[in-house]
């Protein structure tokens, strides 16, 4: 955690490699290899098959496509998180927010790859989700959390149930 | 409660009245004196001064109208409820959602005007919203309620934190 931290503080640019399109995390990571980068994209030209092998890696029931890529389309904020080896990239994470563009947020669809997980990865995400809201001057940042994330949340600066408010959904009768 | 329920069960069509445009509920809602009418309308175009004074009227905290304009634009679905004596009619409810146009909504600013409270009018505009969002074939509906009307909402089939599921909010630290 403490390596990754380092490196998302500091701002050295990435050098010398293929820039793909779409904002650099604070600096470049270098792993094992010297070799591998890790940035952030807001684009949503995201390949729906490569998504839908990242939902998988973490066991999320799969959903249509076309109602995905809509789904995408009508998000306010689209985050991707790729993994750059030389010229090829690997999507390794994925976060979006639906938003009336105003006053509230509400992020959904958080993941980060299994191989990447617990370096500070899905902090990281969260962290550029929440810069990019508070940028477009959106105050009330919100999600529905799992039970086994809360936590994960929590540690990122959001309340459960503050002053009483209930996340609540509807079921069929 | 029983009263407007069998109007709103009934499916006589408003008659011989001025039509705005809008949905009406179904039945034409007579009070006191037979001439009033209560209709739903997904119009935008609503007067933002007349949205203020509602919200006034529940003891909301003003927002800037530039905003409120913007979030109104930027919803998925927005629904007032109008009450319709000859040829004028008046706000009395209002309810917006924000959504992905694919998976979930999430049900924002609801509110009956308290000269319109306790009558059903509320679930009525619930079950509209509700009604509105299944037809665009929207699966997850959504809402962050207040603690004194979690049960408000119960009644209407919403579960508080269904398997464990949290709403949380950001907070600056
Ligand atoms: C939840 C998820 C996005 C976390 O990503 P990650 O990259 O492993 O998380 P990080 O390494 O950035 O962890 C950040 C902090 O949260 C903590 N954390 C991570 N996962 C946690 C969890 N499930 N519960 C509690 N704390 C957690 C870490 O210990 C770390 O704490 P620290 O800052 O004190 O060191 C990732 O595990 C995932 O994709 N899970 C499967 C999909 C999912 O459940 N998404 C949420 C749906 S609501
Ligand atoms: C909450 C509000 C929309 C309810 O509207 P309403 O027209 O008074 O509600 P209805 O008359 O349709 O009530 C429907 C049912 O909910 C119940 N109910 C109404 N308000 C309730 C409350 N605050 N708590 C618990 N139950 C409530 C009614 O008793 C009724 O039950 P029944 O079907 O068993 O008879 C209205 O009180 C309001 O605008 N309040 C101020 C704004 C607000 O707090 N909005 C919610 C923000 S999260």
């Amino acid at each position: 955690m403490g390596f990754w931290k380092s490196f998302f503080s500091s701002s050295d640019a990435a050098s010398g490699q293929t820039q793909f399109e779409g904002e650099a995390i604070e600096g470049t990571i270098d792993r094992t290899d010297n070799t591998s980068r890790i940035f952030f994209s807001t684009d949503r030209d995201i390949d729906l098959y490569e998504l839908e092998e990242l939902c998988d890696a973490v066991g999320w029931s799969r959903r249509p496509m076309r109602k995905v890529k809509k789904a995408i389309q009508h998000s306010f904020l689209v985050t991707s998180m790729w993994q750059q080896r030389g010229n090829t990239k690997r999507l390794i994470g994925f976060a979006r927010a639906t938003s009336d563009h105003a006053f509230n947020a509400t992020i959904w669809d958080v993941v980060v790859h299994p191989d990447f997980q617990t370096k500070g990865l899905g902090k990281a995400l969260m962290k550029y989700m929440i810069r990019k809201l508070r940028n477009e001057d959106i105050s009330n940042i919100t999600l529905f959390a799992d039970p086994h994330v809360v936590n994960f949340y929590r540690r990122m600066g959001f309340m459960a149930d503050p002053e009483g408010i209930k996340g609540m959904f509807w079921y069929p009768d």
